[in-house]
């Protein structure tokens, strides 16, 4: 049988028409972009026209206001990093618990090295950001906010045209973390006044190792990559033209019907979710009373090994992972699920589902036929489960 | 008649043995590396092959000295930045004049924001460096020294083991910008005590996007892009599969008969100088005296606009450059040339023809038999060429 690939949080196939569009570029159109002879003028046009296929899907006013990058990661770094330069006398910084390590391990070295000081604002059960702590915690000193759009591991939504009119009531500059978000929901950033924003190509069907980073026409901007006047002298660095291509090749395709994607995956994902919490009980949804993403499922079996079950899935051809990719492996429960409150009988059991617009119906029902049996057997072994202590709370959201 | 590319310093084309080795991480083996399940596996084995090959490029000791970045341009940055931070205290860098601008314009920024001492060295008409200026600039405040392998524009090598050398006599850390270097000439770490060592896959065969910083083993870094665990811990973001594979395979093509390679580059160059140099007066090449990259032929010639002679190529379907494809377009003379004090009558005549191991006898015959009329038409043209003084210095080294 197929393996089913459950995991497209972490990294997703790329398209076939992607790789299609970015096969000229390695031995046919290979100049160097920024060279002036036809070599480079074939390559430079390819790389413009890509562009403004990002700018389509995020809705940006122009197409110099993106600036591709080699991923999340970085262009993230290059955001916060922009950010505080840009507005000097403003040592603070403000983004929440729950953000990716990318933020994260980011912001936490600033505040060691540099002084700066980094506001965590928390969220509630339901993965839901604390907008009065936020509030409270803005002032004049607030050089940057960077809260994610979409959670990586529960897929929860942030409401960040609104956070950002926050922000700049301080003068704060407002970023977004938005690699989970691009290409699955709809982003229009004429309609949401977002200083900057991050996405990464490998999250939507485009290639690894390219990424482009949002900066709104008049917001300064110092970049972190210096070199050659490449991006507007943004970001140094030969252009990486068929990454970029790829990336706008994958941008088009999910602006092509990103509403009817979005209904499709919501309706696999639910029925998942369903499937799951019938005939599996002490479980539950983190985040599955917010607003979230339409392709994500992040379910907590109580009192068992959430490695285990991912072992047992993998052998059976079915790929998910416990959370982030980039702490896979590590036993340490996800700080995303902490920051919620998920109670530690559920914290170790994760399993985190997430579907793209190639999973099928078949797919979805072979997991449901799977994973009963599979948390049967573990919870067998399992002297958690027998030592357990009856809990209210995953009980009752399992009946919802 | 199909078009001739020398401009493989700009960059190369990818091999179709490197694209060949790629393709199956798109769609296929396109997990991430970092994920636990099956998916993931199998593409953390390909990084780890892919890792050794370029291990045995550069004969280190362990393939976990090499961190794989986005190219060039991000090695540079991150060596620089991680050898300030691991050495609190010293305040000093130490490069050359003829860096390339991922060198130049980092430094730069960086003596002007965090108040660093840069030390420029300078080079003399052969382009070789003076290294008793380099003597005196040292150290106890001297962070880091910085020197390129190979220069771009001139191919001229700096001898960077023996300049290692003397920067860890004064305890301070050696880093050289080996972009040019790495894959057209031997290289040695084993033999060359280098703490440090950037290169980019674009340059030798391999894919845009990619490349590597070596970090010797005991070196202390500090990462520039921080996020997840990859890379343990010294480079964050999903790892770009596709490409490391590419640049493993690049590594391993260029390998295979490295020696061969330099022979019958080093042959076609100087067919290519000789001829030239035979048919057209008053030109010069630059670094022409010097130790340097058997692929390139940085040659002025006087009296004329470089840029006139490239479109003239452009027009023939010969490809070439006036120098970094980073500063192409602009009308600045080279900073490498300038600090190589070329008289001013030549320094806007330069064209910079830099070979690969695709090129053919019969394109630098095809290029000597157009040169010397393109040359001839637009000095013919050329006010600067009509009121010209004799230049004794371009006269002899023309006819040596
Ligand atoms: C000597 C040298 N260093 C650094 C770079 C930058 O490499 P990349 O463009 O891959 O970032 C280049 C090429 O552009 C180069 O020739
Ligand atoms: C929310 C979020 N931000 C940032 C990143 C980092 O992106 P990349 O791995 O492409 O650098 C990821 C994915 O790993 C992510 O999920």
């Amino acid at each position: 049988m197929s393996p089913i690939y459950l995991d497209n949080n972490a990294t997703t196939r790329t398209d076939p028409a992607v790789v299609a569009a970015m096969s000229p570029f390695f031995t046919e159109h290979f100049g160097n972009a920024s060279s002036t002879h036809s070599f480079g003028s074939e390559v430079s046009g390819a790389v413009k026209r890509a562009r403004q296929s990002l700018q389509a899907l995020l809705g940006a006013a122009f197409d110099h206001e993106l600036i591709f990058t080699s991923g999340g990661t970085e262009s993230n770094s290059s955001a916060i990093l922009s950010g505080l330069a840009a507005q000097p006398g403003c040592d603070e910084i403000i983004t929440s618990t729950v953000e990716h390590p990318a933020i994260l391990s980011l912001v936490g070295h600033i505040a060691k090295s540099n002084g700066v000081k980094v506001h965590y604002i928390a969220v509630d059960g339901r993965g839901a950001l604390d907008v009065e702590a936020y509030r409270a915690a803005l002032g004049p000193r607030t050089a940057m906010v960077s809260f994610m759009w979409a959670n990586n591991e529960t897929g929860v939504l942030f409401p960040v045209a609104e956070l950002a009119e926050m922000a700049h009531e301080h003068g704060a500059l407002f970023h977004t973390d938005a690699v989970q978000a691009a290409g699955k929901i709809k982003i229009d950033l004429k309609a949401a006044n977002i200083d900057m924003l991050s996405l990464s190509g490998h999250k939507l069907h485009g290639p690894k190792g390219i990424g482009a980073l949002y900066v709104r026409k008049g917001v300064k901007f110092h970049p972190l990559l210096r070199g050659g006047q490449q991006e507007r002298g943004r970001r140094g660095g030969t252009e990486n033209a068929p990454g970029i291509v790829g990336l706008g090749k994958a941008a088009e395709l999910a602006s092509e019907d990103l509403e009817g994607a979005v209904s499709k995956l919501r309706s696999l994902r639910d029925r998942l979710e369903q499937g799951l919490l019938a005939s599996i009980d002490h479980c539950r949804i983190s985040g599955g009373e917010a607003d979230r993403l339409p392709n994500t499922c992040n379910i907590a079996f109580e009192h068992i090994d959430g490695e285990a079950i991912l072992a047992n899935l993998n052998r059976e051809g079915v790929a998910a992972s416990s959370g982030s990719a980039c702490t896979s492996g590590s036993t340490e429960p996800s700080h995303v699920l902490r920051a919620m409150g998920v109670p530690a009988s559920a914290l170790h059991g994760v399993v985190r589902f997430s579907l793209s617009r190639e999973t099928t119906v078949e797919e979805v029902d072979r997991v449901l036929g799977l994973l009963p049996a599979i948390i049967q057997k573990l919870r067998a072994m399992s002297p958690l489960w027998r030592d357990r202590q009856p809990n209210a709370e995953l009980t009752a959201s399992n009946t919802a």
